[in-house]
């Protein structure tokens, strides 16, 4: 079959923009992806270009809106901060282009929604959507959920979900974009709290019913940003400003299945830096994973004699295991980037294969309508609040 | 200085009753400890002359009235289910014994105001008192309570802790009278949730000023007893009964310290058999620990460079831990009925040195008050319940 | 059955004497061993006056020939230097007495060959003797050897086994008895490589047939003692004096069964306190196990799905494991004493059921002539040595 | 500066080719390295053809001698088998290209000998040439090296380093060129083994200065191959050969510093997928690594108070880490193709500055030395073999 040749732009080029361009390259390499990112958009166009050049990527622009109407390219993946991503994918879903776009979907439920109607618009013109929770393409968890469906855990009882890190637990970090609500919509919540949302729900094919939360800013002023210097680092200036959105978020909520959730975002857990966890407990069996040690998927199967049980670490690297086979052998691990690896081959085989891609935008806004009740529940004391 | 040899009778001789038993013994041969236990009370009067030909205990009572009565007697070692605490300790202070309680102190927070008023009044005349948070004598843990008391930590921003088990998970487990409110109070909760709502509190100096709970009974009915087994082991009859406490319970708060707080007590979380996890995150440092490693305390020093910061797993059993240098060289690590050991001789000793020990019965009212917030928020849908 | 209670004299007071002698009191208690402690045997009668009084020990003699020349005595437990035990140990059997020595059993083959041949006298007499590898009764261990007896490992491949401790590796730590060749008869080698070397064959049931080994004394000199202070720690003086054993042994070697084998004893891991580690790969699976997680026996199955395999991490705390049931609910672990609590109550249960216990003084032998191949291989460049 | 533009040739598209072109992709995105693929060479043309359609490489011969001749290439990457690194590589030295040589450097000393001398002939006109040990190259092993020289570790006192796969533990795995002598020199060995012997180097700038050896084909015969499907992976036939190498090594040695080293390297620990471990005991601190955790280095300092000491669980991916700036934020981990990434970035720079790159040939030779020595004691039952 000769398959059409699929042209990606990429909007934005800093952390998520570089992890992403790289991994378009590396899906054509691995998984043989028929795609390649030939724009390349930011606001600097010196700076864009630059990137540009060391990223092997022919063509630069400087407003989004130019790659939206270019007749050539096929995909728009949107790896801009949360406040631009409703304008960038409806527009883009309306001239017709593929749509990858970086969590959270966007900074409102109510943006979400939007978002959600012109996929769902699109989609019958065979328009494909796509929301970039990358951690469903980390091969343990993608292998968690397939002994979840294979019914090696049961019934659900528990699910815990942590996503811990430390990198503003100093009081001098500076205000980068990230604590700032305009841009960010929320702090540790949206950031890190939406993966561990959209996992849980990946996993356990179960929904939030309610929650019960609190959120908490610790360090309230911080020196106003001098330079990103690189993903999560940044220098400062002397003049400091407020921090507009939550350090730190715990809450609790019932499932549609019938567990108790337990989940906590936070960037105050000193000496935890990319500690993000999930264990669920079923009626049959447990699975326990820190992105701390991603090759490592912990398995405990409760059918077997008690006298020989225990969580077995399984390092997923088998051939069998999803995504593994398309790397190195067993015990050669992979890296954090090869999940965004593995999502835009996802990703391109779903649209080449005229499937829909997970997660839909519709997942992105049932996480973002988390995110909300969590918000809305901290406001309140912790009140209950429903889903 | 002529210590006074402190008789001590042991009230009950089932798990409990036969590590207090132990520890006495022991703590006498490696902490000098100046007591033995002289009776050991018992309702059937064969059973308990068993257990005390093999615990080398000389006499044997079946009413612990008659030990409250018996003037030979100096220390009462109360080993009985939760509902009949009140009435024991109340009896034995008025007596003039020192009182050591298991946990919980009592099954309702009116029960244990009153064994609080009852130590107090005691108090007056040197009769010392004690709850049995046993946890408190892990080394590691002691030596968590060090690193925070010295600064280490800093400001605690994050309490984080579990207590998970998995041994009623089968739902062919029988009632054992641990699922029976009325003997055993509640459920996980005031089992094991008692334990980590001291412990956060002991380690942390602060105590909850609200939460906000969930708990859940997960399996409803279960075969009624046929024979207690072990410690938490049992066979079941043909006939069903109803569960009448929590299966696990979840819940998160603030502390007057400005933390927020996360908790889950569990007896369903399949493959953990006694996970008793606490970890704290500072501005300063963490800690973190899981009893299931015992011997292990993981620190975090985040005022060290970064490049060559991370967690450490310290042994704590150098003879400057505490508790250590009682017992074996480095690296020969102690087991679980070592912290009732530890506990008694720190028991004894504050007799003996004329002190206070700690945790005392308001501590235990305490912990009672949290479990009681923890019911009632979790009885109208995790409403904030303050403190 | 009426069983006949076993007196017992413990020689030595000093940590194996200390760790013994409350091993026999638990051992009553938790696994009903008919046998009480009722002599010590110490050159210091004011020290050994101390030690029973805090022992709860009611007899104390200052020459061994006179608890073997008691007829009230059943047992001797010699817990003395290796120097010693040829001849306590001979005339106890010689006098009918069963015999518990510890390792190792003598500090020269031929003192062990003479101590097996008095053992094998007595034992037409009905006279027991054992030798003290306490670490066979490590639940774990006692475990891994079933899955070996079982088949689970399959045909053996690699042993593995290393005892890594760092108490000595500060140079200023001052010349104990442990560095003295005529008390210890050689350093890391016989102390800690002795236990090793029983493992092996315990474990697998194979025995060395050829080492090439190296030793080392990385510290030549010393400070002379000044006090022993606890069973590892001790002062020193100013004078120095020199090291005349080895502060690290190691050796690979072949067994009977096909496998090949590494070995390592050092004081001089420095951060490894008690890392008794011992790992075997055979055809069907492997198991790995470190005394400083002495409750955890690590499983892989290798005729598992390859997709699901890995390490599984067993809490050894099950009442169907070895040992596990006489002691505490699953997860709550158990600590090194436990070891020589199980020994004792292994020991008597053979003495009062008419079995001979294991391992035997031959096995004690065994070691022995690996010990020597060892040392006689270092002495010549790592020579190839038969056994 | 106007750096030139590097071509490189990649020899070999198996295995060791596919992650060498994919890293020479990646460093010019992450370190901006001068240098892109423009040639892979393999017999089968049509094969190879597909292989540089994947991987986006402009040209494909079928013969290296081509690639030497062509005047526009400036680097011959090899990664074939042993057998043919000698002929490729001098040749292209020969001819003025840098080279990149897989390990190990060649099948024989004698080979590795005149590999080395037409090295150093080149480095005079200013050729550069370097052995791909590319394990120097994962953060962890660097930084534990700088810690190594900033004298964190002290006296080294013992090296300890296994690597433990089980590819081949399945007896019907069939006769892949690693197991045969003929194109792979030796077994584990030279495989897998040479890795330990040039990092146990790297990290002390200790050489090794005899050894005792043993090894072990524990299967004689498999099934012939079939087809290759993966790296580690392959379908074999119903005729069986002869397996010509060793299935595992073990050997003890000493080293010019004075350290006691113990290796093992074997593809029959079964549960151990790619173990590469590596550990120091120096008398001021050690450091552990295991490669199926590659993003964690274990460092002990010995000079902290004892009761705080214990070994920390450094997270090697902070910016200030070696290579770790060049790629994600801290706790977002690296996997196995980054060491190649990392190599080739230093290989360029190296070339680029006019430096030579480590490690050099002569590196390379000197562990063909010891592979030849551990071979030619194995042979002569662990005779003691000087270096």
């Amino acid at each position: 079959m000769a398959v059409q040749q699929l042209n990606v732009a990429v909007i934005g080029y800093a952390f998520m923009g570089r992890i992403h361009t790289a991994g378009w390259a590396q899906a054509a390499k691995f998984f043989g992806t028929p795609a390649r990112v030939t724009h390349v958009v930011g606001r600097n166009a010196e700076n864009a270009r630059a990137f540009a050049d060391d990223f092997d990527v022919p063509n630069v622009l400087t407003d989004w809106r130019d790659a939206v109407a270019d007749p050539d390219i096929h995909v728009i993946d949107v790896c801009t901060p949360g406040d631009s991503h409703v304008d960038i994918a409806i527009a883009a879903l309306a001239a017709g282009k593929h749509v990858l776009c970086e969590k959270p979907l966007a900074n409102s439920v109510e943006g979400a929604e939007r978002m959600v109607a012109a996929a769902e618009a699109a989609r019958e013109a065979g328009v494909r959507s796509m929301v970039g929770f990358s951690y469903r393409r980390v091969p343990a968890l993608a292998y968690a959920k397939r002994l979840v469906d294979e019914g090696r855990i049961g019934e659900i009882r528990h699910i815990r979900a942590l996503y811990l890190q430390d990198w503003i637990a100093d009081p001098e970090f500076p205000l980068v974009w990230r604590l700032d609500k305009d841009a960010a919509g929320s702090g540790a919540l949206g950031d890190v709290g939406a993966h561990i949302i959209d996992l849980a729900t990946f996993l356990t094919g179960q929904r939030l019913t309610g929650v019960s939360a609190l959120t908490e800013t610790f360090v309230k002023t911080r020196p106003k940003l001098a330079s990103q210097t690189g993903g999560l680092t940044a220098t400062g200036s002397e003049e400091r400003g407020e921090v507009t959105v939550d350090d730190a978020a715990v809450w609790i909520g019932r499932t549609d299945g019938g567990a108790l959730a337990t989940f906590e975002a936070t960037r105050f857990a000193v000496g935890r830096k990319n500690a993000m966890r999930i264990e669920l407990n079923g009626s049959k069996g447990s699975v326990a994973f820190d992105f701390e040690r991603m090759n490592e998927l912990e398995f405990f199967d409760f059918t077997e004699p008690a006298v020989e049980g225990g969580f077995r670490r399984i390092l997923v690297t088998d051939p069998d295991h999803p995504y593994a086979g398309a790397w190195w052998p067993p015990g050669h691990g992979l890296g954090y980037e090869h999940t965004f690896n593995n999502e835009v081959a996802d990703f391109a085989a779903a649209i080449t294969e005229g499937r829909d891609p997970e997660p839909s935008f519709a997942e992105g806004l049932a996480v973002q309508r988390v995110l909300q009740a969590v918000e809305e529940s901290a406001a309140h004391e912790a009140r209950w609040t429903t889903l």
